[in-house]
């Protein structure tokens, strides 16, 4: 982030400031095409913020490049094969092979293997393993065995699904987020996967930590993309265990506050609630309140030098960061590129 | 095999002798009951006879119990997958779940994970793994992976398919079959699975190994199954790459040589031609005539002492062996319970 001396502004002064231009304009008014966008992403809130902000790009910037540094401590070992729920979100929602009813997952999906396995006693079987699915996860375990590393696997499965992204895994180190949760009877760490697919993150985090985080690596480029971008965009991923598990990983936290370029996130709350998941309840073991002023505080002028929020949290201010509003729901690929939008004019704002 | 010192009969005059008494009421009459029957087998066609073996068993002796030796020469690891074709026959056709249009793979398949390994360009494509058929070779390679053997692997396997027989790997250690080809530019070496499979067998085999074979171990149970068995049987698999490659992991043979049990043989040679598979071309790559009496002689009286070939092969001697005929085309479950029946009584005959 750019050394920013503003002091928080009011909304609605901020709305006005940049009313009438839109980021394309503002872009090629500053000689700004082509820029290098880095944007860190957790799952569906991610992906699907990513899908606007191409669809912004494909009007405002066509040359413009987009590096995705992914959340891996959501990645889980089933039935033997590596599944990396949040990066295969991205890929597929990027590359058209979502299933959108849910968000997650191929379209079209059977459970022929599920079924099977089912069959068979097997467990576990929250995870929900569709066939097609079940390609990606085979190809990937046996790339990674044949000594592959994560970031290489993903950028192979990517030739073919062609994202028009490049995906980064934040880190190729295996860093798993576990919860300490209390089921009445006893205190256990699950996985992040079981607490959140299995509980419903109904039973309460006592803890979240990202295992192995302390130890990892960024994956190669993840640092230089970041203190090379022109902008980067936190989407409105989870702050807990999407976000704060790419945080988490020793050098990327770094980056973003060495770099020079502005830093911008899009609140996941609007009016006290998660817009999707249940970052509620991530949010709440960390001890941070939901709403979108707090998640602001969170990242803090540290990280993050501008922070949009929707109309209904205009009032909210943080400390040494520029917030606007902007409707966020994502409804469509329209209304999410208009976020997109807002973003990138409030990345180019902080940066004047 | 007990120490036979009959000189090969003419077939008619076997078929007379054993005329009217089958197995059952020779079992009952010699107080025959609760038979230890081991089998070696390979797939499809040991599978099939495997199967008349258990119907002739069910109205003559209920109480008998029938362990399989299976072929693992031909496993293969496709997409990271331990895949064992030859077990997995014997387990879905005795359990049920087989293709029967085919005779291999598990019914009512879909193919859902082959198309997107296809649409990610990923091979080899030649061999067809169904989605069901996944579900188990996920399992195996997780259970393996573990530290179990590929024995315990099976017997966890066998718990959902209840296939009524023990089923035991040949060998916990890796045999492959590989075959020497010359595809005209050069001479190499392929996994059998690619000659079978992929070339069907269409290129001549110049040397047939079973790769591992020399230093693996006979799995838990196998040679104890053979030395304390009251009968042993050769179903008609392929003499060269299913039985041929169970006889050369060491130890096995010998107890072969060793049991006082009557080892027969049912030929899978009718006429000059392999009743299912291309086992022709394997007789050839070892310069073994296509033929009853030749594969007959292949296993001679070392091994066997009874034969049983087709009617059309009546004529067939074989050294030290008793041959004896019946229609041997296993046409319906009928007609392969009654080849058993012709095969358990050549086995009461020669231990006469």
């Amino acid at each position: 982030m750019p050394d920013v001396n503003d002091e928080p502004l009011a909304a609605n002064e901020i709305s006005t400031r940049s009313a009438g231009q839109s980021a394309g304009q503002r872009a090629a008014k500053a000689g700004l095409s082509g820029r290098r966008i880095v944007a860190l992403a957790g799952g569906i809130g991610g992906a699907r913020f990513l899908r606007g902000l191409l669809a912004a790009l494909r009007e405002d910037d066509p040359a413009a490049t987009v590096t995705v540094i992914g959340n891996t401590g959501d990645d889980i070992s089933l039935f033997g094969l590596r599944v990396c729920p949040d990066l295969d979100t991205v890929m597929y929602t990027l590359g058209g092979g979502i299933e959108e009813s849910q968000g997650w997952g191929r379209s079209a999906e059977s459970f022929a293997v599920k079924d099977e396995l089912l069959a068979y006693g097997a467990g576990p079987m929250w995870f929900g393993l569709g066939d097609r699915d079940i390609a990606t996860h085979l190809l990937r375990t046996q790339w990674l065995k044949e000594g592959l590393t994560l970031s290489q696997v993903t950028a192979r499965l990517c030739e073919r699904w062609q994202p028009g992204v490049r995906l980064l895994p934040m880190s190729d180190d295996r860093v798993e987020t576990h919860v300490l949760i209390d089921d009445g009877t006893s205190r256990r760490l699950v996985h992040f996967q079981e607490w959140w697919v299995r509980l419903h993150a109904a039973v309460p985090a006592i803890e979240i930590t990202a295992v192995g985080a302390d130890e990892a690596n960024p994956g190669p480029d993840v640092v230089d993309a970041i203190l090379n971008a022109d902008v980067v965009v936190l989407p409105p991923s989870n702050p807990v265990v999407s976000i704060g598990t790419i945080l988490a990983v020793p050098g990327i936290r770094e980056a973003l506050r060495s770099t020079t370029a502005p830093v911008v996130g899009v609140s996941p709350i609007i009016g006290g609630a998660p817009v999707r998941g249940m970052a509620d309840a991530c949010l709440t073991a960390i001890g941070v309140e939901t709403s979108a002023a707090a998640v602001g505080a969170l990242y803090g002028p540290e990280l993050i030098d501008g922070w949009l929020v929707d109309d209904v949290d205009a009032a909210s201010g943080v400390d040494g960061v520029v917030v606007r509003s902007h409707p966020l729901f994502m409804t469509d690929i329209d209304a999410t590129a208009a976020i997109a939008h807002a973003a990138l004019d409030l990345a180019d704002f902080v940066t004047l």
